[in-house]
């Protein structure tokens, strides 16, 4: 594994808060109160975001930008178990980074903990659960019928996941703790982030017990 | 006909309602009332769903996810009609499963009944003609074109044909009966369900009628 | 030419024109008089059926839908004069189908007059020669470079140009004439309608002029 | 370098323009005082328009449209030093003639100067520096990854950036110079104009400095 793969994983981790937190700050200014609207900003800047950092970062790290993708590979042997723990970090710190920019772009205190007490319960946690699940049916399937596809199957998928899931599908513990940092739209509270962790990895592992019996081989 | 097939139509109908209905919970409680929002939200979410579906397991099934569409292959000879009944039943309890998991994850009872009264009359049985007859125009004019463009193609034409119709296109028995099943805002009366599914299969027998005198093989 | 050109010219348009009014009748019934989403809605689920219609029929015919695509076609010599007046009799009385169409799909009298009077005036005849212009710059230009991408890039031009002219860009005259046949959110004052196509004549003739210069062929 | 990529720099800026300044004019006028539906509408018009523009314009030109992007190529010696001036001139003069083809549209007043006073301050500038940054970060990145795919990057990545940046990205100093020129939604006082074109060349300067550490050749 290379430093490159790492900057890739930070810097590009690190937009994708932009894109997450950034157009939440934006959206909830200008959407007077309508949450709706200010969702479907957060939802479409985040999908082309998506979009965006995995076509072009994808061909040198792999494009992860979530330790749940990257123990979902390493889990099928296709990531280094050694190559995992400098992946999350890289992740997560790029993520703070991400957050740290957006507070700036917006003139906003840098450092902030999130007092949003919304994101928690049974509902949101089953959510977890399967937006990580279906973010992992949705890569690797992607990858076994039509990998270039990949970049905006991602971005769709977690487009429309805003809207299914009733915690917005984080989906991503990189991005959930980066969250956390932030007492705005796209925030967090500390003390919620690690059941949905848990929930996150809960859905990678049913993603590996379950998908490689559908996705098997084209040959199969 | 493999076990593999029946499982990736459940399963993609599953994501197909959970898009649906999902969606639509979360759009109605953040709209507050306001249902043009409510509807595009709901649209944008159904046609990503879409894409990523029939991308990632159209290879395996075909990704009907569609009783009217497994119809359809099966009069034009495309699909066996030994295979058609367990394919239509993948795909009814597919969907209820998706309307099920959307209510767990809004913290909603898990059955339910729709009292959703106003999908019925002329207009909307006439809609439901017209949008499945452009359906299976859309999949068999695309196959015939860009087989490659099929799930974008499919993806747009049902974002769109939730505005163009007063159904809002449900063209699809499988998603219907499901619905009947939600009292959430992309619910349908049981006792409407019926004359849908009706209208749906007339507009398979004209688009059999009609469409092979356009698509001709490409040598034609 | 055959039949089955002038059929697939007819069912496009009828199409375009169900995508176009079919949701400006939705989205005005839904958007309680907020006009910016409507037209948000109306631009989106035009885009999604030029995508549709320009790809399953492009094989066929050519996928013009527009008299005035296809007046410049003849004018680079690449659609016989002869095929003209069938073309644009197909789109026409297709247009209006679909008009008609759209009007049984949300319960109105079928036929109907525009008493839409605002479609006037330089502003938007200016409108007109620029969003027509622009519209055979966008297809001469995307034939010349990327042929493959010419259905979405038709449709982003005119989901845009909904917007970034203040005649929402018509830009076609059997579909000016068919939505002078709706007295809805689409509709055109009949009075209005001659104006709108000379001005779309101009924005052929200009683009006839002009193009070809910078659009050379690829080797020159 | 011959008048014929001139005039696709020229005419492909004075589209942008009109994408740019004629939806919000329109955004402004339909929404009510609703600003995050305008600059929705604002964003997907002018993503829409860089869609089409890339995609038409590329072969002829390289579709920069942008003095920044054009510094950029110099910088890596793809873009001859003595041909940067005339192309800044025609991306100048383009986007002036844009605006005021979106005044004449609009039936507004041809000349104008801009009296927005909001985009100023460290918040923006350093929006300006990550967006330009990032608008080269997805064209140097897409040009080594999927060359194919840099008119949807750019488009998807502007569209998102009206959202995370709190100057909705200009990133541009031909289009800032422009905007100058119209006392309407998108415009930016004179006297504010430079700090944002410095910003932009800091962005310019920082991509330089990183962006070949990790987007070396695919050999590396």
């Amino acid at each position: 594994m290379t430093t490159q793969k790492l900057i890739a994983e930070g810097l590009g981790t690190c937009f994708l808060l932009i894109g997450v937190v950034g157009s939440g700050i934006m959206a909830e200014a200008l959407s007077g109160g309508n949450i709706a609207l200010a969702l479907l900003a957060n939802a479409v800047a985040t999908g082309a975001m998506l979009y965006v950092i995995i076509t072009t970062l994808g061909p040198i790290s792999g494009a992860h930008f979530n330790p749940a993708v990257t123990l979902a590979f390493a889990l099928r042997g296709e990531h280094s178990w050694r190559a995992v723990p400098p992946y999350v970090v890289a992740q997560i710190v790029g993520g703070i980074f991400g957050v740290w920019a957006s507070h700036i772009m917006f003139d906003l205190s840098i450092l902030q903990t999130s007092a949003t007490m919304h994101r928690t319960g049974v509902a949101q946690w089953f959510s977890e659960i399967v937006a990580t699940f279906g973010l992992l049916f949705v890569i690797f399937g992607g990858l076994r019928s039509r990998p270039d596809a990949v970049p905006p199957l991602v971005a769709f998928y977690i487009t429309g996941a805003y809207w299914f899931t009733s915690s917005t599908s984080f989906a991503n513990p990189a991005v959930t703790i980066a969250r956390g940092f932030s007492d705005t739209f796209a925030g967090i509270y500390p003390g919620h982030i690690l059941m949905f962790i848990v929930m996150q990895i809960v859905g990678v592992g049913l993603a590996h017990l379950l998908l490689p019996r559908l996705f098997t081989p084209p040959q199969g």
